[in-house]
């Protein structure tokens, strides 16, 4: 109800807690016209959120979409950015109910703001790892960031790039990700993550984000972290850890649940690459046991000079 | 809950039905750095979307805000910026609980999403004008145009423009509007209205917009319409038909309802402008009872050139 109107009027259900979470997607920072169609450009601006609801085991249900187009973009261009977006939609359930439109002069800029519903006092947060906890990721990690470099070493004309089912399927996880709804809402539903968060930003961002909030440790062990296939040891577990857009899901689950949990839900791995620690160091372990910090290497837009 | 995570995770009271609403900001179209100072870049901001839940009747509760930032804005300004929004926030009881930050290269770009809340079923829209309803609005039309005037006026030097309480007023309209939101739930509350909505851009423009959804027309007429003081009159109506930005409530009362609308709520004059017609034009009607057709000539974003 209330489409065309004012805003946009819906129904909650009853005895459900709501998430509500806004992503920017801007083009010179969050994707650029070089690389990424416009199919591409609506259906990952939608992802951040959806996956953001995910990452609390939330069910996605209403999306406002506010959209500000530089006065020369084409009809075409319009047009296939909102297909990618609204396809994506369909696809999770969600309604897009309302938002707003504006023209700029020059840069395209998408704001997402979806809701979702959890049961009452059932959301997952960061902050709930115990010490000796297991931590957990979902799918397949660094496969966004090699489909950036895939697509990148196409512009520079390397063709031979893109003649792998791994590649295809690496600029796919980068062009139109799916974000982990149903793993999460099925998580959330058995009780057994003690804390959850979705993979945006890189592992060893994420990571850190998620100690911190907890006000705990890690250990994660490097062979244990799936990076993507086809590059040398050292470059795949580089992207698997510091390159960000995966949305896959990082949780942590206490020893006595260990055994109600399965080694992957509907297709999707769901693997164990460490453990929460008491002491508030983020740790490496390589595969001869040698220790090393994991700083946190993946993207943050705060880092980018915003002097706040 | 949640703050710092994924998404927030609130609650909303039982039996209410949800409002959801974002607008953008956008430097260059809704504000210009010369005109107007960060912290009424922030308040007005906000003000739009608490306007857009005033108009279905809603409490506002949660806010998200999605800025982007060119990476050469000072610290002063994000700052003023923010304390404009938070100051508003904090006056109409609205929890700031999420959002995103960016930078950009040039403009700065706000999106703001409020959800609010209203009785079940109770919501006021725009289609629910039936021939005959007495057509209302609250407060002081085309202040906020004056405003601008007099801003633009003193660039140029005009200072003397400056001088009189009802510029003041006119200016303080313009970069600090008070949504009606207490003024919309009470009207929600006693059943009088049978269509509302906010007027944003314009009264021509908005009125035409509440006619259409409710498939009918009007007629107001021009010396009941309120309009700025200390200009000529025709300049007077010209502002106070087309100007935008004045949040000002325009609503629908059928006659046997009016005996219970007082003239005012709060101090905020209620005024009868005109009734709603079973023919589709909306007409203007001179202090002499000629009869003009009033076409759409306020603020609309898409009429200026968005190929859709």
């Amino acid at each position: 109800m209330g489409i065309g109107d004012d805003a946009a009027l819906v129904r909650v259900t009853p005895n459900r807690d709501l998430i509500l979470t806004s992503d920017l997607s801007i083009e010179g920072v969050h994707f650029t016209a070089r690389l990424h169609p416009p199919g591409s450009v609506g259906h990952r601006a939608l992802a951040r959120s959806l996956s953001d609801v995910a990452a609390m085991g939330g069910t996605p249900r209403f999306a406002l979409v506010s959209v500000a187009f530089p006065r020369d973009i084409s009809r075409a261009w319009i047009e296939e950015f909102y297909r990618g977006m609204f396809d994506l939609a369909a696809r999770y359930g969600v309604e897009v109910v309302g938002g707003d439109t504006s023209i700029v002069r020059r840069t395209v800029m998408i704001d997402v703001t979806v809701t979702g519903e959890v049961a009452r006092g059932g959301g997952l947060l960061r902050s709930g790892a115990r010490p000796g906890d297991q931590i957990f990721v979902s799918g397949w990690l660094g496969q966004s960031a090699r489909g950036l470099e895939i697509l990148e070493g196409r512009l520079r004309g390397r063709r031979s790039l893109n003649d792998t089912p791994e590649a295809g399927a690496a600029v796919n996880a980068h062009l139109f990700p799916s974000p982990r709804c149903e793993l999460g809402q099925w998580l959330q539903r058995t009780g057994i993550p003690t804390a959850m968060m979705d993979i945006s930003d890189g592992l060893s961002t994420d990571l850190t984000r998620l100690c911190e909030a907890s006000g705990v440790g890690a250990k994660v062990h490097a062979e244990r972290i799936p990076g993507p296939a086809g590059v040398s040891p050292k470059h795949s577990l580089r992207l698997a850890l510091h390159g960000g857009e995966d949305y896959e899901l990082l949780f942590t689950v206490p020893k006595r649940r260990l055994a109600r949990l399965p080694r992957g839900y509907r297709g999707v791995p769901l693997r164990c690459i460490g453990e929460v620690c008491r002491s508030r160091d983020v740790l490496l372990v390589a595969k001869d046991g040698t220790q090393s910090a994991l700083a946190p290497a993946g993207y943050d837009h705060f880092s980018k000079g915003l002097p706040m």
